[in-house]
């Protein structure tokens, strides 16, 4: 077969298995949203065997073959089909450094340990949660290993690389070690200052569901969620899911508490917009697909934390809120609903968690699961190391494991080298909205009179339209003259909490 | 490889299949209920795939193989392994019998058809689908060819045999030769007891949707709907689907009619209960499918026909009818309501006939498609037969082509050799239902009481929990005494229309 044929083949085979993964990727959507509860066995089945299926796509045995032919005839692809081979080269290296029995392995400890940890987290002990958790972090070695030796990376690096492409740990620990550095001091001044503002006015609810759902989907509509190609539903555990031509973004609502779930949609909707902004042409091609974790947060926490956190959105927000809900009077002012939003206050679970401490919580996370992996903490000692943590990074200690390290389902899950990309992407988005207010000197006014046009053009220019044809810091080098760094973070923090 | 083995192999391969097919079964639900309209594209691309990677399962080279090692060590196997094996035998023929370019044909030559049908339809002009429907016509007959030589029978029943395994075209022509003889003067005397009876009164509306939902979740949930493994939502076009654990029935509201909703609820409800009657264990091999369309239509014609318009039903539901919408007098009283359920009025549409009539649909267009595919009627001339066809059976012809034979979607479809599958199942409704009256004399009484369970456990006992281990006439048999006839139906309508 000569190189342009092998290439082709290979374009054939990666459509199906994106064909596949998306059909799997509704049907998860479908677990979380529809689902009856007794269909869970069924689904579970289903969905095994659209892995294998997938599966057996990336590891038929003339794959190496087609890759090899494809790239001796590299000179004669294009940029786009030389991007798009490079990640075929990428996700068949991932799916192939795994024996398949050591998948099935990580599959069965994790749903293993995922089990045991509802239970551990339900009675606050850890215990329960110990021996599965043990298995797990046995096979996340053998993976780190098998993957490490697979792609020529440092163990830690090998998982990363996962979730974020291109992705290591010696940037991390760099750019952790300056947010370190900066955090405690500045979390310190910003409670000093909010407290001598003065007492916040609570927002009184109750909040009807529908009435929220309604402001929810309105918010969205002016972001620019386009409802022909997607969905908005209620499920358990908030997430977007679907395909990019059908994505579908889920919240739970509070009746008590409306700004959880109009923050969560308009966290979810930034991961919606990055899916729906890939060019629809590639999306049946690896070179189609988001780039990583760390830019898809990022446009989550660009639009959450960054746009619609700000006073300018608040200021178009308000007058909806009250409207939504027939409410009025001081607390119900822009004002307090901006001091409300932007709150900052040290506490023990990391998804409820203000900007400002959000990363001392990854911090956390990232530090002790390197530990472990490494074999520096023994798994028994997590709890206490835990807590000690919690004192030194956020100067607060859990009552109990349940608040603390019980409290997220990545361990359990078998997601190890995930955390750190949630704070990589409040840094990328830090970085993107300030380079977007750069170019569009005017944006801030636009978002407080509800247009998110010049916005969303220049996420669809710099960000969204690349989908990945280069590497994370490549684009944000394109899009902001920078790779990833903490300055703009860092400024954000001290402009919206300290000046002003 | 020695016959256990192979047999074992078979299942593990028919398991996948069975997986791939219940993950194609909750999209294809998905496409009509939920997903939003830009994603149909997407959706079509991850159906076919799924449909390649099935239909690739079952023309594996070796498959052959496998099967005539595992039949060869027949003698060894269990009445539940070779019932499996028949049926395993059955799905690969029928999957085997075209080659993949005429299946392929097929598949796009009935999209274009469908695509011109809704434009014919629109416009009341056949003319606008005469040469797509040629092309169908041309395909279909290719493949009735092929699949007659595969499966050694008659061309016609090829077809039929993909519905109704078993179904032959001889017993049908007896079948109905004797409705035929029956039906017309049946109807005309039932046209003159009705209009002797006097005047109805109508049931005064609107009927607002979320009342008739409530309603119509109440009344399945009394015949035994279980909401732990089935979802009832809203689709243009009423259907089941899903799979055995996970069964999903649509029907679509009418804000000034909510008894054509509510009987559709009840109708795919009987489909439902099929499905979720199959046996638990079995329902990942083809023996544990459900036995054809005969006796699927069957039981949603028992359920809605046989069970809920009878008196002893229409007087539970009345009081919950009258509930469910505030309403009360005359029109509302038990015995004008069942009057209204059981008016039969010969009209143009086939999916609105009433049970007298509907029969009479089905003879028309078996007749026409059986004249069609065996050359004896050109299509040109399809409309002038319809209506010749309509004044002869009913006593009206349609005043347009879109309320005659541009009806349905099943010709454009390439769904031809299915029509009969429905008349068929009016009688194996009627037949199982009178058994199941004789076995439990109380039945009429319970079901007056909103007691389902008798027959449901008639039901469970004597159709769903024998899945596909025996055929359609077997199972009858057993069930009844008596294959499938006309004697049951015949003394049904007479029942219920000519005396009481």
């Amino acid at each position: 077969m000569n190189p342009s044929a092998a290439y082709a083949e290979l374009e054939r085979r990666f459509h199906r298995l994106s064909a596949v993964n998306r059909a799997g990727a509704i049907l998860n959507w479908d677990r979380s949203t529809m689902m009856p509860d007794g269909a869970s066995d069924d689904r579970a089945d289903q969905l095994a065997t659209l892995n294998v299926v997938a599966h057996e796509i990336l590891t038929a045995p003339d794959m190496p073959e087609l890759m090899s032919r494809a790239e001796e005839g590299k000179g004669g692809l294009d940029s786009w089909q030389a991007a798009n081979l490079r990640e075929m080269r990428h996700v068949w290296t991932h799916a192939n450094a795994l024996p398949a029995d050591l998948v099935e392995a990580r599959t069965r400890a994790a749903s293993a340990c995922e089990m045991a940890w509802r239970e551990a987290k339900k009675q606050a002990n850890f215990k329960i949660l110990l021996p599965t958790l043990e298995k797990v972090v046995e096979i996340t070695k053998r993976v780190g290993a098998a993957k490490a030796q697979a792609l020529g990376l440092p163990f830690y690096d090998a998982l990363l690389d996962e979730y974020e492409p291109g992705g290591r740990s010696a940037r991390i620990d760099a750019l952790f070690g300056e947010l370190k550095a900066f955090l405690p001091d500045l979390l310190q001044r910003v409670l000093a200052r909010q407290h001598a503002a003065g007492q916040l006015l609570e927002l009184d609810g109750p909040f009807p569901v529908e009435a929220q759902r309604k402001l929810g989907e309105q918010m969205i509509r002016v972001i620019g969620f386009d409802f022909h190609h997607g969905r908005l539903d209620v499920s358990a555990h908030p997430f977007t899911g679907g395909t990019a031509d059908d994505v579908r973004i889920t919240t739970r609502y509070d009746e008590h508490d409306f700004a959880r779930a109009l923050m969560g949609v308009l966290h979810e909707c930034g991961h919606a917009l990055y899916e729906l902004g890939l060019p629809r042409d590639w999306n049946r091609q690896p070179v189609g697909n988001a780039r990583g974790m760390v830019l898809h947060e990022s446009q989550s926490l660009l639009m959450e934390m960054q746009a619609c956190r700000s006073r300018s959105f608040i200021a178009f927000a308000a007058p909806r809120m009250r409207e939504a809900f027939g409410k009025r009077g001081p607390a119900w002012e822009t004002d307090n609903i901006h001091r409300l939003y932007t709150r900052v206050m040290p506490g023990f679970i990391r998804v409820d968690a203000d900007e400002v401490t959000y990363p001392l919580h990854i911090m956390l996370r990232y530090r002790l699961e390197r530990a472990i992996l490494e074999g520096d903490l023994p798994l028994a000692e997590l709890p206490g190391a835990w807590n000690d943590g919690m004192r030194e990074l956020l100067g607060i200690v859990p009552p109990n494991d349940a608040m603390g390290c019980l409290q997220d389902i990545h361990w359990p899950d078998a997601s190890w080298g995930y955390f750190p990309t949630y704070t990589l992407g409040a840094l990328a988005a830090a970085q993107l909205f300030a380079a977007a207010r750069a170019a569009e000197p005017g944006l801030m006014d636009e978002i407080a009179q509800g247009n998110f046009r010049p916005l969303l053009t220049w996420l669809r220019t710099n960000v969204h339209g690349k989908g990945s044809l280069a590497d994370t810091d490549r684009i944000l080098i394109e899009a902001t003259g920078q790779p990833l760094g903490t300055q703009a973070f860092k400024a954000h923090l001290e402009s919206r909490y300290l000046s002003a």
